[in-house]
């Protein structure tokens, strides 16, 4: 890429000056799998992230003791996990013939029936996902894996497995926690094929003048951050799954970034995009807005791959931050710190991330610090000042851009929480949580080889009823936990931010009720599920439907809202071999 | 209302400490239909706006001699309109029995089959809507007009219909300039209803703590602003038909308003609606944000009456701005303009406002303002400074909001534009413009009597594109009015502004050809879409598609996008009784 090395610019006005009105970058191909961080081998096939990697404990000496005080455990106990070898997997249903057929249509270097590629695309990376892998008990593999190289590939595959009564799974980074990628084995068809997207991993153009860059769908978080940093630009989506997961998945499931406050969920981001449906191929205009009737666009964002395949999507994109300031605030309570995101919101100046912890996660998250001392000193200062260690909040405050927008986002969102009762911790705990923010995930790992339950659930809702829907949720989840015999705790953050409403995340822990984890977890989730619809959440904000929240879409559509889903789902996939049994649930 | 009284809060801050977490305010009904810019009697049947109202050109005497010269015309003409009395309209093809049908499914005081309301849901306000009016001759006046109270009086009437095979138009405020209200006959129908929602326009609820509205459909701009300021709220949606559209045909069309580049499009504004469509009814639901598949909402915005009936929605308010300010600037050329709106769109910090003539429109504006002798002045030092007159173009820069927000917005724009090499021309200019923004489709009636053609058409597209779609649509309607022997007009200005690229509002005026008035319209009309379409315009930013944009729309849409739209319909409107013949084209 010519222009790869050049300096990143800090504004658009620089930019301006630099490349004539109109003119296009190319982009260049990027460096082949070899760069994409989900390789084979590189990956834990039964947990998360690389194989190299767990997460650090052992500079945290308080963890321990703090979980097994809250779960009322004597002692910590282990759950080993089989091995590779010990897994076994129904053989391939796809007879020689077919899988012959399949060669034909788009090579048979992209062809896969080995055990580790059909592992690997059985399973999302749910807390069931991991149980399930853990066990080595696979139910439902793919019977083949395709890597398909071009939007003409995809077409034909859709072809193929429409006439072979075939139904395919897009995969993208395979990261979804709501059982969005399996192939849930439906009646009336011959077998199940993964469609993995990636090798269709290109950045094919940027245009710095109206900032957007053409990105093909199986590109990864990292991958496509580098190509863009490289001429000094940025997608700004930061998932917490960002080192694994993979554009497409993102467009497919609606996915929320750690800084989408200021950005966007990815369905603000995208300009347009491409979809190979088994009907054809649907190509959105590239507009920044328009009245030309309904937006397509948004029919097709959000569908999991129950529509088609998404191929390519050209992005928005941002200069990168010319400065970043992520700090620490303390709140005297839950509700003051929600006051001051709303009273922010509501402003009009956005900050990249107002991230609100209730009491529960603000105990856990200094049973995380590995600054012991120095924590201990500063909870005793605010301890004095009137902050109840069993009610403070802490809050991450970050913003970044230019230092013009830096500083008027800062101060409108300080002053806010100031007004609020906040207490200025500083930098370091801003700072602390940049660097660890894609390391949490890898503590499941941890958790799970303690015999020990954990999960993540969200929603949003509207400020008025934010507050509400929270404290329901906590008690929903906690009695769930307690009606099966064991102790848990669940907790929470404010995680994103909007005119007119939030986001909540939770994370819950309690011990495996042992020889019925599956059971013990549907019933935690129901229960969370049915109280987020009863208090007016969303049944998803960023994680999507896939298999386990389809059971309530209906609650959450209307019935003629799902049978209009349902009519636009028959017009592209008139047979339903696109991901059967996720987001609508059983046809 | 209790709080109607109360003082504007000039912060959510403020509002917080009065009014305490999670309080909702009842709404209270809104004064009836009296209140009801578009009253009966009050409004003309045959032009624009209030009876009493013309546009003032005694203090503009530059603008005829300019206009005559410009349109190469050696005089005015006169072209004078039909009476009242002389308008004949065809009678209603419902017979007596029908009508009783119908007058018991909502009451026969909502029902009227009068010559006046009759002729005043015929046709909306296009160029060719009142080039028809004025000469009397209505082919397809509805067989009947009625006004339903609620929502169930909309999905009687809607079962009515599919059971007497009767078409149905939603009818809002009537301004539609792309044909989107009137009863086009269909073959297979009896006859066609207009159903006016203005009887369905109150202020059900305002949530001062998420900043919602929720508001019946038929409520006209200035009933809604009127009571949302009482209690110091706006919903800042401000078309240039503002006093006399309506909530329903904003959310149905797509509208953008003057400050829309700030407050978003309408369909930004919109938390949740709810829509009676003949297969039933649907509500989305209220929440900030979510990943429960496609977003059903964005299907219902923009269906301009073709699925269903829009019935109320939960919109996103504002407060009161604490402070405005709309300045005026001059640039050097046209490029320089658009380089200093995307520069500024790109840094994040939004302006309420960035209108930026192109050297023709500038030149009307100046032969349109009365401050004679101060401009002369004006320009006269302009020129001094290397303005050349056939280049330069005006900025209308708008900010608003509170003190913080104002001056970190101004501060970007101003910025931008000195960079790009603007001249600060005063707050003169500004004042005049917010003084005179809905003062100008009163001047088409003006125009229209003195055998003028005059029309506005609108796009939007990607930065890089602006300049080069904008020359070409001028090419293309100046050749094609020259096509016809005359010598026409077109100007712009670039209308709504975002990240990655901005619209374009172009207004065109000619000497009418005698006797082929409407085909000399629809051979611009043809000229400028194609045109559009060639240099990848949208077919429509924000007056919708209807019946004049309907032959683009699946050019604009792809084939597979028209047919999900179709199969959508489908499945909604299965007898396709809903707004024939407008959005989708002939079924």
């Amino acid at each position: 890429m010519a222009v790869a090395k050049s300096s990143p610019a800090s504004s658009s006005g620089e930019y301006a000056k630099r490349y004539p009105f109109g003119l296009r970058l190319s982009g260049g191909q990027v460096s082949g799998t070899s760069s994409r961080k989900g390789d084979a081998g590189a990956v834990k096939w039964w947990g998360w992230g690389l194989e190299s990697k767990t997460y650090r404990l052992d500079d945290k000496p308080q963890f321990w003791p703090f979980l097994l005080k809250t779960l009322k455990l004597a002692q910590l106990n282990e759950c080993p996990r089989v091995t590779l070898e010990d897994v076994e997997l129904p053989p391939p249903r796809l007879d020689g013939r077919t899988l012959a057929r399949l060669e034909r249509v788009i090579g048979s270097a992209d062809v896969s029936t080995t055990k580790h590629d059909r592992l690997t695309h059985s399973l999302g990376r749910s807390y069931v996902d991991l149980l399930t892998l853990r066990r080595g008990i696979i139910r439902n593999p793919p019977d083949a894996v395709v890597y398909p190289r071009n939007e003409k590939e995809v077409a034909r595959l859709l072809s193929f497995a429409r006439a072979s009564r075939i139904s395919v799974v897009p995969f993208a980074g395979g990261s979804s926690v709501v059982g969005g990628v399996d192939p849930v084995r439906q009646r009336g068809f011959k077998g199940a094929i993964s469609v993995d997207l990636r090798k269709m991993n290109r950045v094919l153009e940027v245009d710095v003048i109206s900032l957007t860059a053409s990105v093909e769908a199986g590109i990864s978080g990292p991958d496509l951050e580098d190509e863009l940093s490289k001429i000094g630009f940025t997608l700004g989506h930061f998932p917490q799954s960002f080192q694994f997961s993979v554009l497409g998945g993102w467009i497919a499931t609606r996915s929320a970034g750690q800084v989408s406050t200021k950005y966007g969920k990815i369905e603000d981001m995208v300009e347009s995009l491409t979809m190979v449906s088994p009907s054809g191929k649907l190509d959105t205009k590239s507009v920044p807005a328009s009245a030309s009737g309904p937006q397509l666009k948004q029919l097709l964002i959000g569908s999991e791959g129950t529509l088609g395949v998404l191929t390519k999507a050209k992005m928005r994109i941002r200069h990168l931050p010319e400065v970043r300031r992520y700090e620490g605030l303390m709140f005297k309570s839950f509700r003051d710190g929600i006051n001051a995101i709303r009273e922010t919101m509501q402003s009009g100046l956005i900050p990249a991330m107002m991230r609100l912890s209730d009491p529960d996660e603000t105990a856990v998250s200094l049973m995380l610090s590995s600054q012991g001392a120095t924590t201990k000193l500063g909870l005793w200062m605010l301890e004095r000042l009137g902050y109840v260690p069993s009610q403070e909040c802490v809050m991450i405050l970050g913003v970044e851009g230019d230092h013009t927008t830096l500083k008027a986002e800062r101060q409108v969102a300080v002053r806010a929480c100031k007004r609020n009762g906040a207490f200025a911790i500083g930098k370091g705990v801003g700072e602390t949580w940049l660097n660890e923010r894609f390391e949490l995930p890898y503590l499941r790992d941890v958790l799970l080889d303690h015999c020990i339950l954990v999960d993540t659930l969200e929603t949003a809702t509207t400020w008025d009823k934010l507050e509400a829907l929270h404290g329901a949720i906590k008690k929903s989840i906690e009695e769930a936990i307690a009606g099966m015999g064991v102790t848990g705790l669940a907790f929470a953050h404010v995680s994103h931010a909007y005119w007119d409403g939030a986001s909540i995340y939770y994370t819950l822990v309690a011990p495996q009720v042992k020889g019925r984890e599956a059971q013990q977890w549907l019933r935690i989730k129901k229960a969370a599920t049915d109280c987020i619809m009863r208090n007016g959440g969303t049944l998803s904000h960023h994680h999507g439907i896939g298999k386990d929240h389809a059971p309530w879409i209906k609650q959450e559509l209307g019935e003629n809202g799902l049978a209009l889903l349902k009519a636009m789902k028959k017009q592209l996939d008139p047979e339903g071999i696109m991901n059967p049994g996720k987001l609508l649930g059983s046809p």
